[in-house]
């Protein structure tokens, strides 16, 4: 995948990444859909693919021609065209295909299906161009980095850090398998200088047996997405010698889109005070012409006061082009003028914004605004807690009341009603789960929470009959 | 000028720095050409700036506005406008005047004036923009560094890092004189973490009393352009705990437009061959489009044989656009769609390459060229040299012939057929120079030697006659 990030471009295509955990119903949806002329498949998946193209020709379509990427430990190779030895026939003398503009598209990332209709995403080679520069300036990386690899390559193609290791000279450290032994052995043997890590891997390593665990030989840089590191996850791996931090973006915005950049005088507040501004999304990075926190009804600011709540919205060069073949969601994603995130936030004083939930999650109770990532944020500082996810359930009073489901770590026990006793002592009483299922969190992929399907879970529960 | 990097551009206006060693008829030579309608001028250069004005006025042109800049220890102001009361004057509600486009002006930058008729270089938005990411990457600077400035700001915009130290939040240190005792203090004082230097301000470390030096907190990069740094001088600025990195570009490419990327496997070779390696301008960096080699009257590239000498040329966003109101020379740099640098130079096989001459130094002895870069590179290499240029001198017999103007460090006493015969065991017999003067060496206030100075003298020495 690294390797076609270039040679797809130079070849004059277009790359389209699939989400290795799809199944072949899906793949074939996605291949139909971009128009796939070539697809390129890890042994490991090529099942899934052969199935995929057969739905394609049952359907009455023409398949894409299918290379195997073959592994040391994969088997002797049966298909027709195989990577390396499609390598070996290639000449020195071909001539680089440019993009006639530097608008021309460089690649479509599917998001990540959390809906129904998957979205297309198109990048330019413009966007990538400047959002793997503002990427490798946010990540601080000097020249020949060594970077680890959780973050999927697949994921709006890697952050733009496929090209980014490309474009300072570093080294990429691929994992097959995201384990915590796997991280700390990779770090050690290799020199890793920086990875990324979704709130998943980072409390995968806090939690780790102390057996996987090695002393680290640097500081570690890990730029974590999609949530918030909460204290403890933040001070642990603070403990262990990594750097956390937080980075903010969507599909849509080519991955990173804001951080938090951090200021030295932050360097001496208590570990709670710090956690709560490293939560902050930030600010934009080089690459981007704005980030705004707009009323989404009246498109006018909010007022940068920590309190109003307005929808995150962008523009700028590394913000997507439109969704493939859709222009209905690509109008409704733009109006305006700016690219609607969907995600709630508040704009503080310096101008940082913090994210207080996404617009479809956010519970409205008695007619108060809950924000999900506020409930969440406490469970999270529970000790007993590994997960944690928030969503609204269905109550014949409140409307909506904040229903939590947790997995606690191995070996601790606790009740629905501490949990609780323990939200109302850290929140005001309406904003505490009058709800709390012990259960494994459904996750995608790229370790982003499933919401959808434990807000039907929580909707199976019935309403809830609240006493007051 | 700080400051007015920002605030011009943002006021919908362009930049001029003008070089602070101009005379006043430069200056309204230069005011006149550019129409500019306000200049900033520091207390220091006052009574310079006030007779340019008097000069427009004189020849019936209206002057621009002036606008004093005060410092601590300047006299009272006695200027209608003073910088900060005009400052105090402002409104935060000011709306900034975006560009247009991206391609418009940012900025004109005269080149130093070493041609009778100065060209004023024009920068456009994209283009800065694109040189202060690719310098920032190019530096390795993470965020927030101490940058000392040595290279003047008047100077290509500082290389572009005017703008690239706010993009990292870095610190600016000024000095307003290039001194070894302020060099050192300031990078103790203040953490200096990244400086520039021209030759003249390597040799000035190098050479500097024992007293006036200081043990560095940590290492410090040093980015060097103009010429390479000689094994001597990189020897001794690393002993010092210097980084030494080497960069190359002109006014027309924004500053920086290649630099030498050092590769670890390097670190391990002898002194002279590391600084042979050094030398090297290297390859273009991520904002340019592409550096070539080539022919300048067939256009082809040079074969990577480190020997074919051909003509620096660059194409991409980081050319400038053009020189101000001068289409015929501006057609004459960018013939054949590339931008002719006038500098000579060869293509090693990893596609570095290495300056050997400009166009107009190149010695032709006899049929053969001559590197005066090369005789340089030896007569650097002598220990009692302190600064060295070579020139052509008119010859009878052999057309021209090497003459070299050399500067001894205090102290130092040598012939001018010791430095003959040093020149004759290091080079080809035809390469060494056959005239040998002992003066100080003209630069311009950029640390430019002004070799058509030097031509000149040798020029005046009349031809010699060579005994073969």
């Amino acid at each position: 995948m690294y390797e076609l990030h270039f040679a797809a471009p130079m070849a004059g295509a277009i790359l389209c990444t699939l989400n290795a955990r799809h199944d072949s119903a899906m793949v074939s949806v996605l291949l139909s859909h971009s128009e796939a002329k070539v697809i390129f498949v890890d042994y490991q998946l090529l099942e899934i693919a052969r199935r995929a193209l057969d739905l394609l020709v049952e359907s009455g379509r023409e398949p894409p021609i299918l290379v195997l990427v073959a592994d040391s430990d994969s088997p002797s190779p049966s298909e027709t065209y195989e990577y390396e030895g499609l390598l070996a026939m290639g000449t020195n003398g071909f001539e680089i295909r440019r993009p006639i503009s530097e608008w021309d598209p460089i690649s479509i990332n599917y998001t990540s299906g959390t809906t129904s209709r998957p979205k297309g995403v198109v990048y330019s080679h413009r966007g990538a161009y400047l959002n793997t520069l503002a990427t490798v300036l946010l990540h601080g990386m000097g020249a020949m980095p060594v970077y680890l690899w959780t973050v999927p390559m697949f994921h709006c193609n890697g952050w733009c850090l496929i090209w980014g290791m490309a474009a300072q000279g570093g080294t990429s450290i691929c994992l097959r398998k995201v384990t915590p032994s796997g991280i700390f052995d990779n770090i050690v043997q290799h020199g890793v200088t920086h990875m990324g890590g979704a709130p998943t891997v980072l409390n995968m390593i806090v939690n780790s047996p102390v057996s996987d665990q090695k002393p680290l030989p640097h500081r570690v840089e890990v730029m974590t997405g999609g949530s918030p590191p909460p204290p403890q996850v933040l001070f642990k791996m603070e403990e262990m010698g990594f750097g956390v931090n937080h980075l903010y973006g969507l599909t849509e915005t080519y991955g990173p889109g804001t951080y938090c950049t951090w200021k030295p005088e932050w360097d001496s507040l208590p570990l709670n005070e710090r956690s709560k501004i490293k939560a902050r999304q930030g600010v934009h990075h080089l690459g981007l012409d704005e980030v705004d926190i707009k009323n989404p009804e009246t498109m006018e600011s909010v007022p940068p006061d920590g309190k109003t709540i307005g929808e995150i919205m962008f523009r700028g060069n590394t913000v997507m082009s439109g969704y493939l073949k859709d222009s209905k969601a690509t109008e409704e994603a733009f109006r305006g003028g700016w690219f609607h995130s969907g995600d709630l936030a508040v704009k503080h004083a310096d101008n940082y914004i913090e994210i207080k939930d996404r617009l479809k999650d956010i519970i409205i109770s008695g007619g108060e605004n809950i924000s999900t990532v506020e409930v969440e944020t406490v469970l999270y500082s529970h000790p007993a807690v590994l997960e944690a996810a928030v969503v609204a359930r269905p109550d014949d009073h409140w409307g909506q009341t904040p229903c939590a489901f947790v997995k606690l770590k191995d070996g601790f026990d606790v009740s629905h009603r501490e949990i609780i006793e323990f939200c109302r002592e850290h929140l005001p009483h309406y904003m505490a789960p009058k709800t709390v299922i012990f259960q494994d969190i459904p996750k995608t992929s790229t370790g982003k929470i499933q919401k959808f399907i434990l807000r039907e879970r929580a909707k199976a529960l019935g309403s809830a009959i609240s006493k007051i």
